[in-house]
C-alpha cells in the first residue's frame, strides 16, 4: 500500500473515531448513483487508489477491504487493500464480513448522500439482524479530503430536435401518462442520463458521459430542474422556459422534496437514501423501475437514424485506425497507450464528434485478459507482431454513441488462439441472428453467446450485452443480456451491445462487440417475433477464424455482415482505404 | 352452463349474501397447496365443472369467471363460465377484474384454509389499494356442498431404505442443520410430497400422487407428524417412533402451531393463510423456499438407481404398448380412450408398479394440440391410420416415477408435420446435450429447446422442464426449465423433464419428452460444468424425421440414444419384441 493511501485511511479512521463509527462503507457512486461519478464524488478512488468503475471499499479501525467484480480482480489485487472477489461463492458479503469483524452493537457508517436508498434499506436490515447499527449522516470526505474538487458547474447545451426526435415537453407529457398508470402523480429523478434525455440537454460534467449534474421533479402541475445557476446561459434558460420547465437551485432539491404533496414515483435503486428520506412520510411512494428509463431505452426514428449515421463516421475512423495499426506494428514502437490517442485522432476528424464514450481498453497479450484493462504509462507494453490485441473503444457524437470491440491478430497465432477466437465469433453470431418472441428477456438469450464456449468448458464472467444511450452514457438500462435475471424484456427500438469474450489469464483476451437494435421480425399464429439488426460498421478480423468450426449459416451471416460494412463505408473512403476494406471484408 | 353448475353457483351466492360477501375466489388447491388435491378439496371443480389441474374461479353476485392458463383454454371455454386467459397481456388480473365489478368498500371472500399465505398477503394488498376488503374466514363448501367427500383417511406405508437411500431421522437431522443456517429453529411443512419424502412414507390419498394427508413440524427438540389416527397401523406407529417422530392428530396442528416458541422456517407459498396466521405474532418467521424441497429434489444414489430400474421396466411396457399400437391402428377400432387402459395393462405387468403418475394424455389429430387433453368417453375419437398420435403418460413404481411423451406417426404425414416434428426433436436434443456451468438456472437453458422453433416464428406456451419426484409427485420443484425466471440453479442429482412441443390448434400436437438427470461433466480453469444424462428408455419415432434438418451432432446423439435404449431394454424382451425394437432403434 502506498504511503498516501495509508495516510488517507488513517485520516478517515480518525474521523470515524470522532463520530463513534467502527466501520465506514465507501461505494463507487455519487449523489446521482452514476456509474461514472464526477471527480467531486470519487472518494472511493481517493481513499483506495483503485480506479475501476465498480467497487466498494470498507474501512474498519484496523482493516480495509475492497469488493469488486471479476473485471477488476487483477487491478484490485495491486492496491494493497484486501481484495474480496464479488461473485465468487466463497467471498463474504460486506455485511457478513462486518459481522465477523465488529462487535455486537457497533456502528457502521455510510454517507446517505451517495448510497442508493434500496441498498441502504437492505443494508440496514442485514446489519440489524447481525446486531450492528447503520449511521448514514456523515460525509467524512468533506472533512478529510482537503483538496476535494467541487461539484461540477459546467454549462450545458440543448440537443436539437433533429437529433432527439421529440421535444422535452412531449416526453414530459408521456412520462406523466406513464406514472399515472402506475398510480403516481410525480416522478423524482436523480439519474443524470435520464434527466439529459428528458430535457434534451447535454453537458460535460462527467468524463465520457455527456450529462449535467442536476435533479428533476416532474408532474402535470410543475416540472422542476434543480441545477446550479452557474450552468445556465440566456439561451438554455429561455429554452427551459419554453419547454415549461421551472428552474431551481441544485441544492434546493431537498427543501422542495420535503414539501411535496403528490404521490411520488421513484426507483429506490436510483435515488439516494438521504433524498428518499426527505420525502414526507405521509406521501405515497410508488417504488418501481423508472418509467422514464424504459422510455429512454426505446430509441425513436431520429435516434436510430443518428446511430446509423454515427456508425458510418465511426466506421471510417476505425478503418483508418486499423489500417494504421496494421502498418505500424511490424515497424515496431507501437505501444498500448498509443491506441487510445490514435483512435481519438481519427475519430476527431469526423463530423459531430464530441469525445470518447469511455476510456479505451487496449490490451495486448496478457493485458487483453484483464477485462476492463485501463492502460497507463506504467503498464503500457509494446505491441509486437504476434498474438492478439484487444481494442474496446467508443465515441460520443451529437447523433449517437458508439461502443465497439475488435480483437485483431497483430502477427502469428497459436491453434488455441484461433479456436478461442472462433468460439467467441460463433457466440457473437448466434446472438446477432437470434429470433425471439415478444416478451423475451435478455437473460433468456444470453446462452446463445456462450454456448460455443460452455460446450468446451469455457465461460466469461461479464455480461453479454448492456443498453447504450443515444449520445448519452455508454452503459444504460433497463435491459441487459447477461446470465443474471433482469425482468426487462427486449423491446423494439432498444440498442444493446453484443460482446461475448474469452479470457485466458496471463495469456490473452478476445472479445468481439457490435451494437444491435431490437426490431420486429415476423408475426405468425404464435405471436410477434423480434430479431436484432447489427448497427456497428467495422470489419471483424478474418485471419484467426477456423472456418471448419463455423456452420454454413454462420459463414453466410459473416459474409453478409462484411458486405454490409463495405457497402456502407466504402463511399466514404479514399481509393486506398476502399481497397484495404475490400480485402478485409472479402468472403471467407 | 349446465343446470347443476347453475344451481351450485346460486347456492354459493346465497351463502355469500348471508355473510355479506360480494365475491368469492375459489382456487384449485387444498389445505396443503397441492397441485392435485384430494376430492374433499375439489371445490373449484365442483362449482364450475372445470377439471383442469390449474384454474381459479371467481364468483360475484351476478357473474362467474374462470382464470386458467393456455394448457386449458380449449377445455375451459366449454364450461359456460366466462374464460379469462392467464398469461395473455389483455387478460385482467383477478384483483383488477374485481375492482371493475365491485363497488368501493365491498368484500371479497376466500377460504384461508385453502389459500397460500403469500398469495393472500399479496391479494390483501392489491384489493386494499383498490378499496376492497378481503375476508378469509369462511369455507362455504362445508355448507353448500352437501355430499362433499371427507378428508381422506387411507392408511400409509413405509418406503424401505433400499429405495429411499436415507432414513428419516438422518433427513430430519440434515433439515435441522439447514434451517439453522437460515437462522430458524423449526420447519413447518404442509406439502404432502415433502412430508412423504422426509418421513419415507407413501400413501394413496390423492390420485396418482402417492402421498398421505398430514402436516409436519420439525425441530431438534421435537418432530411431529400431524395425521389422522385412522391412517396408522401398528407397524407405521412403531416405525415413526423408531425414527423419533411424535404422532399427533391431523386437526391438532393449529393448536400446536399456536403455542410454538421457536423461530419458524416456512415457505409462505406452501403454507395456507390460516396456518400462517396461527403462528404466534412474537415468533420470528424465516420465509424462504423450503430447504427440504431443495434436498428432496437432489436425488441420492439409491433414488437414481431406482429411477434407472423403473425406466427399464417402463421401457419394456412402452415397447409392448407401441408394438400393439402399430398393429392395432391399421386394423381399425382403436380409440383415444383405449390408450390409457392399454398402457396401464402393460405397465401393471411390471414389478414394483403402483399406478399411473398422472392421467394419460392421448391426443389424436386436433386433440393432440390440446396441451393437457384429458380424454373422456365423449371426446374420445378413433385413431385412424394417418397423422400424429401424442401420448404423454407415466407410472409410479416403488423405486421411481416416470413421465414420458412420444408422438408417433400412425400413418402418412404432411411435409409440414414432418418439419414440425423435426423442429421439436432438434429442441429436445439441444437441451439433452447442453453443457452449463455450475450455478446455471433452468430459465437460461430453456431457449435451447425452443430455438429451432423461434427461428421459424413458432413457440409453445408451456414450460420445457419440471422436476419429478422419486416415487412421488410427477411435478415437483424447486427447479424448472422454462421461459419464466426461477432462481433455483440446476444441481447434480436433480431429475427434470425435457419436453418441448409444438401445437397447431385444430390440427395436431407434437411433444417429445424424456427425463434428464443433472450430472457433473467437467472441471476446467473456468470452473465446474454440468450436463444432462437422459434416463428415459423408449425409442423416438424416426419416420417423421426430416434428416436434412438435423446437424451431424444431432444425428450422432439420436443414434447413440437409440443404441442406449436398445442395449438396456433388449435383454428384458422376447425375441419378437427385440426384433421390433432393433428396427425402431436402427441408425438414421
Amino acid at each position: 500500500m502506498s504511503n498516501t493511501i495509508h495516510k488517507r485511511l488513517n485520516a478517515l479512521r480518525k474521523f470515524m473515531e470522532e463520530k463513534g463509527l467502527h466501520a465506514f462503507i465507501i461505494p463507487s457512486t455519487d449523489s446521482h448513483l452514476s456509474e461514472y461519478p464526477a471527480s467531486h464524488w470519487a472518494s472511493r478512488e481517493w481513499i483506495s487508489g483503485f480506479t475501476g468503475s465498480a467497487g466498494t471499499v470498507v474501512v474498519t479501525r484496523e482493516k480495509a477491504g475492497l469488493w469488486t467484480d471479476s473485471r477488476y480482480f487483477l487491478q484490485a489485487a495491486s492496491t494493497g487493500i484486501d481484495l474480496f472477489k464479488d461473485g465468487l461463492p466463497q467471498t463474504p458479503a460486506i455485511d457478513e464480513w462486518l459481522a465477523s469483524e465488529l462487535g455486537e452493537g457497533e456502528y457502521v457508517g455510510i454517507d446517505g448522500n451517495v448510497y442508493a436508498a434500496k441498498e441502504a434499506f437492505s443494508l440496514t436490515h442485514k446489519l440489524n439482524i447481525k446486531g450492528l447499527h447503520l449511521i448514514s449522516d456523515y460525509d467524512p470526505f468533506d472533512t478529510v479530503w482537503h483538496d476535494r474538487p467541487e461539484i461540477p458547474k459546467n454549462p450545458f447545451f440543448v440537443l436539437p430536435e433533429k437529433y432527439t426526435g421529440e421535444p422535452a415537453h412531449k416526453k414530459i407529457a408521456r412520462i406523466c401518462d406513464n406514472i399515472e398508470k402506475n398510480g403516481a402523480e410525480s416522478l423524482l429523478v436523480a439519474s443524470l442520463d435520464t434527466i439529459a434525455w428528458i430535457f434534451n440537454i447535454r453537458g460535460n460534467d462527467v468524463k465520457c458521459n455527456p450529462v449535467t449534474v442536476s435533479y428533476a421533479y416532474i408532474s402535470r402541475k410543475e416540472t422542476v430542474l434543480f441545477i446550479d445557476p452557474k450552468k445556465l446561459s440566456e439561451e438554455t434558460t429561455s429554452y427551459l422556459k419554453a419547454e415549461r420547465v421551472t428552474i431551481a437551485e441544485y441544492s434546493k432539491v431537498y427543501d422542495y422534496v420535503s414539501k411535496i404533496k403528490t404521490s411520488v414515483c421513484l426507483d429506490s435503486s436510483k435515488i439516494t437514501f438521504s433524498l428518499y428520506n426527505t420525502i414526507p412520510t405521509e406521501n405515497r411512494i410508488v417504488d418501481i423501475p423508472s418509467p422514464a428509463d424504459l422510455m429512454k431505452s426505446i430509441k425513436n426514428e431520429a435516434e436510430i437514424q443518428g446511430f446509423n449515421n454515427a456508425m458510418e463516421r465511426d466506421g471510417v475512423a476505425l478503418v483508418r485506425f486499423f489500417m494504421w495499426l496494421e502498418k505500424a506494428v511490424p515497424e515496431g514502437g507501437v505501444t498500448e497507450i498509443m491506441i487510445p490517442e490514435k483512435l481519438v485522432e481519427y475519430r476527431s476528424q469526423q463530423d459531430n464528434f464530441v469525445g470518447e464514450s469511455f476510456d479505451t481498453i487496449s490490451g495486448y497479450g496478457p493485458n487483453g485478459a484483464i477485462v476492463h484493462y485501463h492502460v497507463s504509462p506504467e503498464s503500457s507494453v509494446e505491441i509486437k507482431p504476434e498474438g492478439f490485441l484487444l481494442v474496446d473503444s467508443g465515441a460520443q457524437y451529437f447523433d449517437g454513441t458508439t461502443d465497439i470491440t475488435r480483437t485483431v491478430a497483430v502477427g502469428p497465432l497459436t491453434e488455441q488462439m484461433k479456436k478461442d477466437y472462433t468460439m467467441v465469433l460463433k457466440g457473437h453470431i448466434s446472438l446477432a441472428t437470434a429470433i425471439y418472441p415478444q416478451g423475451t428477456r435478455g437473460s433468456q438469450l444470453d446462452i446463445l453467446a456462450r454456448k460455443s464456449m460452455w460446450d468446451n468448458g469455457i465461460n466469461y464472467l461479464h455480461g453479454t450485452g448492456h443498453g447504450i444511450g443515444h449520445f448519452l452514457n455508454v452503459h444504460e438500462g433497463p435491459q441487459s443480456i447477461r446470465m443474471n435475471e433482469n425482468p426487462t424484456t427486449l423491446q423494439i427500438g432498444m440498442v444493446t451491445s453484443n460482446e461475448p469474450g474469452l479470457y485466458r489469464a496471463g495469456k490473452y483476451g478476445i472479445r468481439t462487440e457490435n451494437l444491435i437494435l431490437t426490431q420486429h421480425e415476423t408475426t405468425t399464429e404464435f405471436g410477434d417475433f423480434y430479431s436484432f439488426k447489427t448497427l456497428t460498421l467495422c470489419p471483424i478480423d478474418t485471419t484467426p477464424i477456423v472456418k471448419e468450426m463455423l456452420t454454413k449459416e454462420e459463414i453466410i451471416w459473416f459474409n453478409e455482415y462484411h458486405k454490409f460494412v463495405y457497402d456502407r463505408l466504402s463511399p466514404l473512403l479514399t481509393e486506398e482505404e476502399k481497397g484495404w476494406l475490400k480485402e478485409k471484408t472479402d468472403e471467407i
